[in-house]
């Protein structure tokens, strides 16, 4: 299963992605979480520490090694990653079955945008080879560059998180739109931050069209979790029940 | 005055830009606001309608319209823009005296990314000529990726805004970092979403190096105004006035 989770900035998204990484690998399965966020924080909710971090190669340096290994220009990467066993421990790091690997971030102020890395990314997307139980998180930069881009252009479901405003909805009816152009199907949407009946409601009515997955309570847990850098995962609660019927959903989806 | 706010998503980025638009408009100030964001909400925080917004012609369709009237390839934006007053209604939309330019969306899914159009928003603040009583509100898109670009590279101000979390504060010492690294001088944070005097001091405690302009408490006024799609402005409320202070410690830090 290759997962993708998308929307405005703020509104949950790499909180959800951490979450579901999680429970994906308790339930068993490799899972390889993907930060393709240059501004980068999935890490920190999967509950790996900056330290660890620091020590990750992003995956924007592999270009060289792929060229090195294959002997060939172009990006190589399907020689380099066939399996997703074999993505070289130099590019991951491990945490409680999550393997994680980095995008890449801006180096330079003004040294130029990163449409190679986002290349780089859909083509490991593209041609990676998945086994029974091995699972693909996917977090993505906030908004809606990532889709002109056609990064997760591979993925078997994109998740739109939403959180109770206009805002939110607007992006993620953009979302919607974009993705059918790059053929992505299977699109679903998660509430978030939901405080109360009154702000389902708004959702459930701007969002009547899409398919909600389950909905993510506003957590102070979260907060909390952001502020001392730990995983919300790792608190153990309501928000975590909440994201394991969410997988649960999507994997019935999925396999409808 | 030039003026860029920045962040990661879902800070309050938008918010703050919107009130200090408006504000400025407000003091008698010509406000040219600039929504750099192809995830583009900058007009609802102003308070234009979905409506009046779907009329305006975004920056990136400029480019044409430059090599039409200077009968010259490249972007042209020198000769098409040389004064903040100079720039055709058709491409802004003015409400409350300000006047709003998008930089335009991804129209497309898998049809790239938006390179071109952060190159001519750049082009066009570094060349355009102020006059006294002009000013520039330009809301970045969430992360990183425009310091990379370096978007605003030509801004009087960069003001990051971070909320109590450890990954808005991560995002905010790589923008400053970043900031440098294209020469801007003048960085400054902005503290949103404060609860509390906990919050205050964990912000304050991780953010010491920096120049904090002020602090935007948590509202929910503002979450209001996203449901019901109208500008924080408007109502007036105490986030209005935590705004003006702000304000004012720009233009004191400026007049230094």
């Amino acid at each position: 299963m290759k997962i993708a989770i998308t929307g405005k900035g703020g509104v949950g998204k790499t909180t959800l992605a951490g979450l579901l990484a999680r429970l994906l690998a308790d339930q068993g399965d490799t899972v390889l979480a993907i930060d393709a966020d240059p501004d980068a924080n999935f890490g920190s909710a999967i509950g790996i520490t900056p330290e660890a971090l620091a020590t990750i190669t992003p995956i924007s340096k592999m270009k060289k090694l792929a060229e090195k290994r294959t002997g060939a220009e172009g990006d190589g990467m399907y020689s380099l990653t066939p399996h997703v066993a074999d993505i070289p421990d130099k590019y991951a790091i491990n945490h409680e079955g999550v393997k994680l690997l980095l995008l890449g971030t801006v180096e330079q102020g003004g040294g130029g945008c990163i449409c190679p890395e986002h290349a780089l990314v859909r083509t490991l997307m593209k041609h990676i080879l998945f086994q029974k139980g091995e699972s693909v998180v996917m977090d993505m930069e906030a908004g809606i560059e990532h889709l002109g881009r056609g990064t997760a252009e591979s993925v078997d479901a994109l998740i739109t998180v939403v959180e109770p405003g206009s805002r939110s909805i607007q992006t993620a009816k953009q979302i919607q739109s974009l993705a059918a152009d790059i053929g992505l199907k299977n699109t679903f949407v998660v509430a978030s931050k939901v405080r109360n009946d009154e702000e389902l409601e708004f959702l459930q009515a701007n969002i009547s069209e899409a398919t909600l997955l389950g909905i993510l309570p506003m957590s102070e847990d979260v907060r909390k979790a952001d502020m001392h850098n730990v995983a919300p995962y790792d608190l153990h609660g309501e928000i975590v029940e909440a994201a394991r019927g969410i997988l649960q959903r999507i994997e019935e989806e999925l396999n409808q």
